[in-house]
């Protein structure tokens, strides 16, 4: 089955919704923040160790999944899930970001984009119709249009061709997907640049997608402008279908998106920060190596109730960052995506109780302060 | 509580027993393999993960835990227990293995060894006195008296200075140890020399400790002349007291090292090979990272009941550790440990059902073949 969107309570003084998404892997309440999966598993946890966190969906990367172990191999496997061992829904992204951000570029031409793999050096060209064949053979619940990012900052002119290229290529993946199990996003693109980006989005649902992203954001620019955006960019999307703000997962910018709008998020940054001690709290971002915790036999955050927290002291995870162990990387994650599935729970919470600028304004002043 | 050790049945055929060691972590079956977690945690495990594999006893590493993060901030955490969220049983050794092996050696006496950290260079100095210290500021279950080991090859001169200097440490040892919680072991030195081992053994017995190890043994010296050492040292040791075979963890080896009467046996081998993707199947050691494995889409050993075999292919956990995944070592360490766990619970079924050598014979015509 493809995906199905409800709205199930709209928020009255923001542009923020409460949601289900409906997938033949569950269903996903929405906002929802999704970890990232990037080489077919979530670094450092247990598909159980996930579930164990009420984590209805993750994010995986087409890119990486392409160059090793191959598309082809997932396919043969019986797909990502079955070959990672994961129950729950997966969104895989397009490969474009990945394309354009880690690859010494060798050419984009209206066609695709040629690269050189950052694993061994070899050429490749995907396509939109490449970008299709990939998510369709890993036959993830959503897949995501193949688009051109740019960076910031960036000229006019230049994002204006991405842009454009972006629907050219948004109209040739919906050519090229056919799935009966897999749903296919549109990625609005237009850089900083409203009236780019409010063509674009008209355009885009114009191609009528089930879902829609708002890809290009959160690559450098000043946190404002990224809002401004979105001011100006949901407003264009229907009502009736999700909306994704790609590659954000800080807390104040999921609150501020989901006050816009939004309805999913991903980020690396909770994981890669947990593998570098950098744990979240409701007081902030608690750097672990620190050494006044040396001696601190308390919970890391005595108010959250993750298996870290509840059995564990900042003491002996100092020691295992300091030590190199695994343990680190793994007690350290279980805990900042406990943060992150709280976050949304609670913020879900409000929203159905009518209080989620209440909800913002307590948490953020704890948070920032 | 020290502990008690209580021989349920006997062997007719050979030494081996089989046995339970009471501690105030509960009751170990014997013979028992003992995971080892050198700075506090067995690598890439958590502890709920240990309980699950039905590990009772984990062995953990005194020198690595007086250098980091000191043995004292671990009696401040309420001791190795409470500081590693572990229930089990630990048995701690000495120390005296590291400072040997591990070191850059500054100086040996009768009094003591100076040695650099591996970690900082810093100076230290390791007694009797200071290895007794060191485990009773951890509080674990077992501790082990501070000996000296020698190489394989050495000299029978040097082999036997060591041996009885053992011997003095041992008893000095047994001077400085007091601990209502913590039982002491004794450890027999004397390299490959038969006439050395007997001595020794002798004259640790007269100290009377609850239970012995053998120590110095499994470094480099042929199978066959172990074998034949325990032969000679196993008959000078108590019945009624348990008996370890230190740092050996092999499953032919301990299956000969059971039928020679040992109960207890530790080693880094299964945790340590599972994070370079040596993995322990009925058949012998796989080599996961094998291109034929790449498209296997079956368990990585379809008899295993274990959380890794269950639910993931060998197609998988290659693709995990060619990405180097941290989730590789995580399924690699539950997959050797349940192994491990089961080879020792099939031993002692086989032990319960007097059918020891034949399960000997059989386990090793399939895992060595």
């Amino acid at each position: 089955m493809t995906i199905k969107f409800e709205v199930v309570k709209e928020c009255k003084k923001t542009r923020a919704r409460l949601g289900k998404l409906y997938t033949s892997r569950g269903v996903i309440d929405t906002p929802v923040f999704m970890p990232v999966g990037t080489q077919a598993t979530v670094k450092a946890m247990t598909p159980r160790e996930l579930e164990d966190l009420s984590i209805q969906i993750i994010l995986s990367n087409s890119y990486h999944l392409f160059l090793r172990p191959g598309h082809n191999l997932i396919t043969e496997a019986g797909g990502l899930h079955k070959f990672m061992g994961w129950k729950g829904a997966i969104l895989t992204d397009s490969g474009g970001f990945q394309v354009f951000s880690l690859e010494k570029l060798n050419k984009i031409t209206d066609e695709g984009v040629s690269f050189n793999s950052h694993i061994d050096g070899s050429k490749h060209f995907i396509s939109p119709e490449k970008a299709m064949e990939i998510q369709m053979a890993l036959d993830s619940d959503i897949a995501m249009a193949f688009d051109e990012c740019t960076p910031y900052p960036a000229g006019k002119y230049q994002v204006e061709t991405a842009a454009q290229r972006t629907i050219q290529w948004a109209r040739r993946c919906k050519e090229a997907h056919h799935s009966s199990s897999q749903s296919l996003f549109g990625i609005v693109q237009g850089g900083v640049f409203e009236d780019l980006r409010i063509e674009n989005a008209n355009k885009l649902v114009e191609l009528d997608f089930p879902g829609y992203a708002i890809g290009g954001l959160s690559v450098g620019e000043p946190k404002s402008l990224m809002y401004e955006i979105l001011d100006c960019t949901v407003p264009c999307l229907p009502n009736n279908k999700p909306r994704y703000l790609m590659g954000v997962g800080a807390p104040q910018s999921i609150l501020e998106g989901i006050i816009r709008g939004i309805d999913m998020f991903d980020c690396v940054l909770p994981t890669r920060n947990a593998r570098n001690g950098s744990l979240l709290t409701l007081s902030g971002k608690l750097s672990i190596t620190n050494a006044k915790y040396k001696n601190d036999f308390t919970p890391l955050d005595n108010k959250c109730q993750c298996y870290t927290c509840r059995n564990f002291s900042r003491a002996y995870l100092r020691h295992l960052y300091m030590s190199n162990e695994i343990l680190a990387s793994i007690l350290g994650t279980i805990h900042n995506l406990y943060f992150m599935s709280s976050l949304m729970k609670n913020i879900r919470l409000a929203l159905l109780e009518d209080r989620l600028l209440e909800f913002k304004e307590e948490f953020l002043s704890n948070f920032l302060s």
